[in-house]
């Protein structure tokens, strides 16, 4: 999302899926960029940034602007009805603020609620959410809420109302059985494969949290998850995740 | 708006507003602080900012990023159903590129047309809009549009669904009869009485655009136009424009 070109080729491919939708992205590298920029560092624990005050600002104006709004404006040249949101934004999504356990991520929020009904309501009328990976307590506060936990949450929470599809665009071209060779793609993962490959370190890192989520979804009535490279967007490849 | 108690007590006299609602806010002297930050200066002709394409991504994060989504999350702790917009979102102000005279303003956008059937649909649905001073040309550009045009423009495409007050909030109690004397309120200003002041000087710089906007406003069908100190929202106080 965050590079010219590739940003141009993934709203074409996807203004071209057919039937409703709603795309919901990250700005990550963006918000470590702009950060810098501030004097700022990026602090990570985990792969999860690190939220203080200065930090929160950072990302509710890189995420909730300049990546938010570029997007809709690029979708509205493309004649999608595109529609930039936060979980603020007509109390979409309310989270509460973690808990300090072992870390403090500060102005982190795990979802508590989401607002299906408004949500299908807009798809309904063809309008496309665009959803930044924020949120709000509900008591005045924005929070900062990981982009394929709000994807997860708003596919599950949609899930009484559509077939949904799942799908998680990222930079490689699926799960791969070797991290060095990207062809290795697994074409499918079942729960007992999954395990089998975390039993053999085949899977481990930032792929463990993505897929226990895949699973989560499943098990909650999303139709299908796919977790495919950005550019394969609307082709039948990648991997797809199946409980049966 | 920019500063946190001013902000509290704006927000809170806006909930308490009856009846349906917008709001538009701006945000120009965070977006100056956020550019100085990033090593960006500020030029301004004419009380507006130019804008080029390193600012433009400064007034997307500020405007649509960091003032508006504080502003929604705040409204939502008051129980108001806030949805922070853009004229990019729903295409609901499309706008062209300010066409360069004298002066090269970058990216501001002039705006061209207003979709006033879907503002009406969301505040009839009791959704309270919350404007950014962005608009875009709907070819994929986001531009920079001045918040009290957009407070215009708005307050005139839906004079014909609703009875609109148009209140301009900002720093003096209203239009001054002495720029020194906070308190000479002029308390109603009639095309006559205009032409007057203007003419013998008490009336000048940036309360000229101002005041032509409102009687622009009035003659499109707006009810009144109110110009008023922040703190006074709500109050009976403040200057009233008036056509007859």
């Amino acid at each position: 999302m965050e590079e010219e070109d590739s940003l141009r080729s993934l709203l074409s491919d996807f203004s071209k899926i057919e039937g409703l939708k709603l795309l919901v992205h990250g700005g990550g590298r963006s918000a470590t960029k702009v950060a810098a920029q501030l004097g700022i560092e990026s602090v990570m624990v985990n792969g999860r940034r690190v939220t203080d005050a200065e930090t929160l600002k950072v990302v509710t104006m890189v995420y909730a602007g300049l990546v938010n709004k570029t997007i809709v404006a690029r979708l509205q040249a493309l004649d999608i009805n595109a529609l930039g949101l936060t979980g603020a934004d007509l109390n979409l999504i309310r989270s509460e603020k973690r808990p300090v356990n072992e870390v403090d991520y500060g102005f982190v929020g795990d979802v508590k609620a989401v607002n299906a009904d408004l949500i299908a309501d807009l798809i309904n009328k063809e309008v496309v959410p665009v959803l930044a990976p924020l949120t709000h307590d509900k008591q005045g506060n924005m929070l900062n809420t990981n982009a394929d936990t709000i994807a997860g949450e708003t596919a599950k929470a949609l899930a009484s109302h559509f077939d949904v599809s799942l799908i998680y665009c990222f930079e490689k071209k699926g799960v791969l059985r070797n991290e060095n060779d990207d062809d290795s793609v697994i074409a499918e993962i079942t729960p007992a494969i999954y395990q089998e490959y975390v039993e053999q370190g085949v899977i481990q890192g930032g792929m463990i949290p993505k897929l226990d989520n895949a699973f989560e979804a499943l098990h909650a009535g999303v139709k299908e998850v796919i977790i495919t490279q950005a550019s394969e967007l609307g082709k039948s490849s990648g991997t797809k995740v199946i409980i049966s």
